[in-house]
């Protein structure tokens, strides 16, 4: 599974989470088994820990399928000088995770996070003595029924938690819709230079007159280069101004966008790219 | 502060949250307060609301000047058949509030929702002995307040949840950044015809072809159409393609958007007009 084609080959990854996050699993997919996770709490830690050289390279969650943008990544992109080197999808399978020996029939209450029980509210459904109970997260709940040996509860997790936490996996596919999938981006200090079928990701504020934002599309359309995704955010202090964020195909060092880039420069008011890197391939969780 | 210039003047007004919340101020400032406000549980309960008949109009939240969309209410505009007839700003003025007697160095904890701790962090800071509880709701955490008759506790919450719960007022102008407006739709069942200042909101969905969305936005840059906002949601089971909800300016009976409405409905696949409305005002919340 491991991405040969990115040069840069770190020795610590950082993720936000706990061990057995689809984060950690993203980051092995890419990186090949040998690395090293570092877990961490917040994502601004997971910037900070590579800019500050405690970790070679991150991964972080940037979109999922179902649910839509992490926005609080894309405004850490903004704020921290970190370069995409990657991408990966992550096709999720949530799974019930129990201790060893428990069974369904015992199981009294299901821990997960918010978002995770709502995408497998069909199987819950069937199930109505049971307790949900949040948790801050899918992993976390894996990792309290180990730590308890809580023998009357189930976490929903992906098999990542399972391997990591030693549990045993009661069902999988709990997930009502399959088309479940998340993006993640891999980050370090220096960019790469991807070899074929490159994307780009750039950041840039369009001035405030009518059709701005038509213009700046148009740089692109003009040049038959493809847009994948388009993302608005606010700015801070500028109420009802924004931020957008695109992904283009080719990479930035490309003639063609280079053409595109300084055309966008000259109609925008910022720009920053955020690095040129191979389309991800999509893996199953 | 009553907003006369639309007609509809429905009795109940549902909303998401606890009594004393932003939305239910908004509701107030909007449609004056004759109005009986109706608190619900879930975003998807205000719609059901509206659409069963158990309130004539809701309020909901949709954009934050520094956090950004709320998707989840982008996503039930898609999915319910409400309309947009109004909208309402509130800078948003976070205080300290606690039973009356209670003075600030008798304080142990502080309440609130995660985002308003967040947004109160350089005042916290100079707390540090202070331990911050998160709460799922600001207001929810005055009421917890007052229902525990708590002496040592305060909430950050808004205004007008002191009023309700009759806390007493500590400190004001909390957040860091005075920059905090939340923007707010009124939806009912029926359209309004905004007689000036108009704008209109509409979802679509561009084809999967290079270019699309350029296209879709010369419909209106073409014809001097301005755009206020464009944001892309994920359509769930086809992962990676996206919906557009943009607001541009006029209505949408006008003339003039009426040929840029057909002109996109010839080349997006779906197009949905969810409303036209006046600008709203801004108010101090």
């Amino acid at each position: 599974m491991a991405h040969n084609r990115v040069r840069t080959k770190p020795r610590r990854v950082s993720f936000q989470g706990e061990r057995g996050a689809f984060s950690e699993q993203a980051a092995q997919a890419f990186f090949g088994r040998r690395i090293v996770t570092v877990p961490l709490q917040g994502f601004q830690d997971v910037f900070e820990s590579v800019t500050n050289r405690k970790a070679g390279a991150a991964v972080i969650p940037i979109e999922n399928s179902l649910f839509g943008s992490i926005h609080q990544n894309y405004d850490l992109l903004q704020r921290y000088d970190l370069k995409i080197i990657g991408e990966i999808k992550l096709r999720i399978v949530h799974c019930l995770l129990a201790m060893r020996g428990v069974r369904m029939r015992g199981i009294k209450r299901i821990y997960s996070h918010p978002q995770a029980l709502g995408q497998c509210e069909e199987f819950l459904s069937r199930f109505k003595n049971l307790e949900t109970v949040p948790a801050y997260d899918t992993a976390g709940a894996a990792k309290m029924i180990r730590e308890h040996r809580d023998m009357e509860a189930a976490a929903i997790a992906g098999l990542q938690a399972a391997r990591v936490y030693k549990l045993s996996v009661l069902r999988r596919n709990l997930e009502s819709n399959h088309q479940n999938y998340t993006r993640f981006l891999v980050l370090a200090r220096g960019e790469v230079r991807p070899k074929h079928n490159a994307k780009t990701s750039i950041i840039f504020s369009a001035k405030d007159i009518p059709g701005a934002l038509f213009r700046a599309l148009g740089v692109f359309a003009l040049r038959d280069i493809n847009l994948f995704k388009i993302e608005s955010r606010p700015i801070a202090g500028k109420p009802w101004e924004y931020l957008f964020y695109l992904d283009f195909s080719g990479a930035h060092v490309d003639e063609v966008s280079r053409y595109a880039l300084d055309h966008l420069s000259e109609i925008s008011t910022s720009m920053k790219i955020l690095g040129s890197y191979e389309h991800g391939i999509t893996i199953k969780a």
